[in-house]
C-alpha cells in the first residue's frame, strides 16, 4: 500500500479505503485518539485506536514525539474539527520518544525555550507554520522575478573588497590563528592567506549585481549576507538572507513601482497558498495580545494587515516633506521623541519611521530623495546637489523593510564621491568600468528576507523566523 | 512611448508600429546596421540607420559596448536572420564606449581573457547564454521541489561545529589578526571572538536539513557551501552552491528515484525554456571540438546529450558489481588506469567513474552500497556490516554530480561510528536527539549546482559557470 502524506489524506473525498501514513505523534488521548502530524500541513490526522485489539505494551509507546506507521481505513469522521479520520488496523512504532525527557510536550512553551531546542521547534504548530510560510515566500520571490523577465544570479559570499561600506565585516582565513605569518613590516602577511589577500564575508551583492544588470538587463540575487555588528536586538542577525534586484535603464520612480509591486505580489501569493497556516498564526497573535493593555495591541489582525498591504497604495513622500511632518508632529513638539527633529539633514530613527507609518499615514510609506551625506556613495546625486535618489520602504511594526536607490551612472561624479570618502579607485576598478563602457541609468534595492517573513507571520523576534539564528555569542547547531 | 525589451520586440507580430528600445551596441556595420542587445535574449535586434539623416559626430559614438536609446518603426526585415527590424528615427547615446580601450570587442576572446574581465563577460553571447540557462535551472530546482511537497529552508553558512567532515573549512573571525587575545594557556581565546567560540563556514547543510526533515517531512536547501581546499582544477571552487533535499521515511531506493526524477525534470525544463541559448551553445561546442582529434570529441552534441539524460533510465549498479566490472576491464588489465583496481574496498577515482559511465554503460550511472570505511559516519550501515546505503550519481564528462545516502537512524550504531572517528557527542547533541525522539528512516543527497550548470551548458571549466569564481589566490571582483 502506498504511504500518503497527512495533507493528501485530509483532502481525500473517497472514504472507506485502506490507507498507510507515517508521522509523529502530537497527542494520544484516552488511549484511543492519536493526533498524527508529518509536517505536510498544520492539521493532524486523527487515528482512532480500538485499544482492546492492541497490545498494552505497544500502546504505551504511543507518546508525544514518537514516529509511527499507521495502517487502517479512512472514514468520515464522527468528531468535529476534521472531515476524515483513520480507523487503525495496525500500528508500528518506528522511533520511540521518552516522555520523561522529550522537550516538546503538548503544552505552551516559551519561544526562548524553543530557541534552545531549535532542532525540534518545527515540531510545534507555530514554528512549522512559520517555516512553511517562509518556504512559500521564497518560492514567490523566484516566481515573481522569473515571470517578470529577471535572471537570478549568484553574487559571491567571499569578497576581497572592503569598500561596500554597508557594515562591519567578518574576516575569513585559513592562516594560523595564534601565529600568523608576518611580512617584512611585521604585519600579518595576507599574501599567504587562502585568497592571497585579506578576504571578508559580503554585506551585499549589489555592486556585483550591477555588473550583470549592465549586460543582462534585469537581474536579482537572493542569498546570505553578513554583518559583524554587536547588535543584540530582535531585528538583527549576523547572517541573514537578502533579495536584491537590479535593473538597467530604470530610474527611481521605476524602482518604487517595482518594490511596491513585488511586495504586494509575494504577500498575495502567501495569502492564497498558506491560508491554514496564516489562520493559525492570526489566532495565535490575537490571543497573545489579549494579555496586553489595549494601547499596545495591534490595530489590525495579521491577515487583515497583509490584505491591507496588498489592497492599498504605498504613500510616496520625499524626505523633505517627511521632515516637515515630523518637525510639526505632536511627539516632536512635546519632546516625546528620543531624537528631536530640528532641521533638514537629520538622519531618521526607527521612532520617526514608525510615527510616519503607524500614526501619520497609517499605511506603508516610501521615503525618497534623502540628503546625500547620510546615504551611500553609489547613490545618484540629484540636480540640487544636496539629495540623492534613495528610497526606503517603511512597514508598520517592522520599520525599514527595503532600502534602494538609483545608482550614480556618471563616472566623474562617482569618482568624486569615492575620493571624498577615501575609497581607492583600484578597489573598485571593475565597478568604475561600468561607467566607462556603455553606462546608463540603473536602479535596484535590497530587502531583508527575514523581515518580510516577520511581517507575513506576525513573529516579533527575527531569531524565530530563521532555522538557526547567528547572533553575537551564538552559533549553536 | 513605452520602452520594450529586445525579446518582446522580436516576438511582435504587429509591425509598422513606433517602438522604443534601450540596449548595448554589439556591432555597427556599414554605418547602417546596429545590432542591439539588452540581455533579454541571445538575439540582437537590427536597427537600420539612414546615415544621411544623422549627425556624423553622433554616428561615430555608435561603438561596440555603447548604451543607446533607439526610437523608430518596427518593420518586417528585408535581410535574413530576423523577422523584424527597426527603421531608426532617433538615436540617443546614453553611455559611450571607447573602442580603443573597451575590452569586449566583436571578435573571439579566450575564456581566460574573459575571466579577467568577468564583470563584462556576460556582454558576450556565450556567457549571457550560460547565465540565462543557469537562472532557468535555478528556478526549475525551486519549482520541482515546491510542486513535490518540499519546503525550502535556509541552513546556516556560519557553523560552530567542525564535525561535518566533508572537507577543509574556512575560519571566520573578528579577532585582531596580528595580536589575537590569548587565554591562560597561551592559546587563542576564541571565547572573545564574535560567536564566543571558533566558527567556520559550512561545508554542507545536510545535518541541519535532517532536523527539519524530521518535523516537516520533505525539505531542501539551496545555498552556498565552502571548501578551503587548495585544489586548482577545472571542477573545484572554494565557494559553490549546493542543492540538498532531505526526506523523512524515505529509504535509499526512494533516494535514487528522487535523484533521477529531479535531474530529468530540471534538464527537461531547460530544454523547453532555453532553446535559443542551448542552440547557440550546442553550435559553439561543436565548432570548438572541430579542432580536436576525432577521439577527443564528444560522442554526442550538447542538446542530444541533454535529451539522452531525460529519455533514458539511469543504470543502478552496486559498488560490488562495479568493482567486478572494473577489475576485469581492459584499462585495468592493460594497466592503463593510474590507480589499478585489485580488490574490493578500493576507493573509486575519477578515471574509474568515467570508464563506467562513458565506456562501459554509456549512460548516467547510480552506484550504491559502498564500503563503510570510505564513506561518512552518518550513512546507514547495511546488515552485512561492511557496506553503507550510500549512492553516487555519475554523469558523462562530469563524473560525480550527486552524492547521497540513507542516514543512520539508530542511536546506538550512530554513537559507535562517531566514537570510532573521535567525533565528540557534545558537538552533535542535537543531531543525536533526532535519533532519541521519534527517529525514522530518512535519506537525502547533495548536488553541486555549478556541476549541473556545466553539464547543461557544455562549459568545461567551473570558473565559467559562476559570476565571480573563488579559488586559491583569487577573490577578485
Amino acid at each position: 500500500m502506498n504511504t500518503k502524506s497527512v495533507s493528501e489524506l485530509l483532502e481525500q473525498d473517497v472514504t472507506l479505503q485502506q490507507v498507510s501514513v507515517k508521522g509523529w505523534v502530537r497527542t494520544f488521548r484516552a488511549n484511543r485518539f492519536i493526533a498524527l502530524n508529518d509536517g505536510s500541513t498544520i492539521n493532524n490526522i486523527q487515528c482512532v485506536v480500538d485499544f482492546e485489539n492492541f497490545d498494552e505494551a505497544l500502546l504505551k509507546r504511543i507518546t508525544t514525539g514518537a514516529a509511527i506507521h499507521i495502517e487502517g481505513e479512512l472514514v468520515e469522521s464522527q468528531g468535529k474539527g476534521q472531515n476524515v479520520e483513520i480507523v487503525v488496523s495496525s500500528i508500528e512504532v518506528l522511533g520511540d520518544s521518552d516522555p520523561e525527557t522529550y522537550p516538546i510536550q503538548p503544552k505552551k512553551h516559551t519561544f526562548e525555550f524553543l530557541r534552545e531546542n531549535a532542532h525540534l521547534r518545527t515540531r510545534t504548530n507555530t514554528f512549522s507554520a512559520v517555516m512553511r510560510i517562509k518556504s512559500t515566500l521564497s518560492f514567490a520571490v523566484h516566481k515573481y522575478f522569473t515571470e517578470n523577465g529577471f535572471y537570478n544570479m549568484h553574487t559571491p559570499m567571499i569578497t576581497g573588497s572592503d569598500a561596500e561600506g554597508a557594515g562591519e565585516m567578518f574576516r575569513i582565513t585559513t592562516l594560523d590563528a595564534k601565529n600568523p605569518p608576518l611580512d617584512e613590516n611585521g604585519d600579518v602577511d595576507f599574501k599567504q592567506d587562502f585568497f592571497g589577500k585579506e578576504a571578508n564575508l559580503t554585506v551585499s551583492g549589489q555592486l556585483e549585481a550591477e555588473t550583470y544588470a549592465m549586460s543582462l538587463g534585469k537581474v536579482y540575487t537572493f542569498g546570505p549576507t553578513f554583518r559583524a555588528e554587536n547588535s543584540n536586538t530582535s531585528r538583527h542577525l549576523a547572517e541573514f538572507w537578502m533579495i536584491e534586484p537590479e535593473v538597467a535603464f530604470m530610474d527611481l520612480a521605476g524602482n518604487m513601482d517595482l518594490a511596491e509591486d513585488f511586495i504586494k505580489s509575494v504577500i498575495s501569493y502567501v495569502l492564497e497558498h498558506n491560508q491554514e497556516d496564516l489562520k493559525f498564526l492570526d489566532e495565535r497573535l490575537f490571543n497573545e495580545e489579549k494579555s496586553k493593555p489595549q494601547t499596545e495591541r495591534s490595530e489590525m489582525r495579521l491577515i487583515e494587515k497583509l490584505k491591507f498591504v496588498t489592497d492599498n497604495n504605498f504613500k510616496r513622500v520625499s524626505y523633505t516633506e517627511a521632515i516637515d511632518i515630523l518637525r510639526n508632529s505632536k511627539p516632536n513638539k512635546k519632546k516625546k521623541f528620543k531624537y528631536l527633529i530640528n532641521e533638514w539633514g537629520a538622519d531618521l530613527q526607527s521612532e520617526h519611521e514608525r510615527f510616519l507609518v503607524e500614526k501619520h499615514f497609517k499605511c506603508p510609506v516610501i521615503l525618497f530623495d534623502y540628503p546625500a551625506n547620510i546615504k551611500a556613495f553609489y547613490m545618484r546625486l540629484n540636480d540640487d546637489e544636496k539629495t540623492v535618489r534613495a528610497m526606503d520602504v517603511l512597514f508598520p511594526g517592522i520599520g525599514e523593510i527595503i532600502g534602494g536607490s538609483q545608482r550614480e551612472e556618471r563616472l566623474d561624479v562617482l569618482k568624486q564621491k569615492m575620493a571624498a570618502l577615501d575609497i581607492p579607485e583600484e578597489e573598485l576598478w571593475w565597478y568604475l568600468d561600468l561607467r566607462k563602457y556603455g553606462t546608463a541609468v540603473h536602479s535596484g534595492f535590497g530587502l531583508g528576507f527575514e523581515r518580510l517573513v516577520m511581517f507575513a507571520t506576525g513573529m516579533s523576534n527575527i531569531r524565530d523566523v530563521i532555522p538557526y539564528p547567528r547572533t553575537p555569542q551564538n552559533a549553536e547547531f
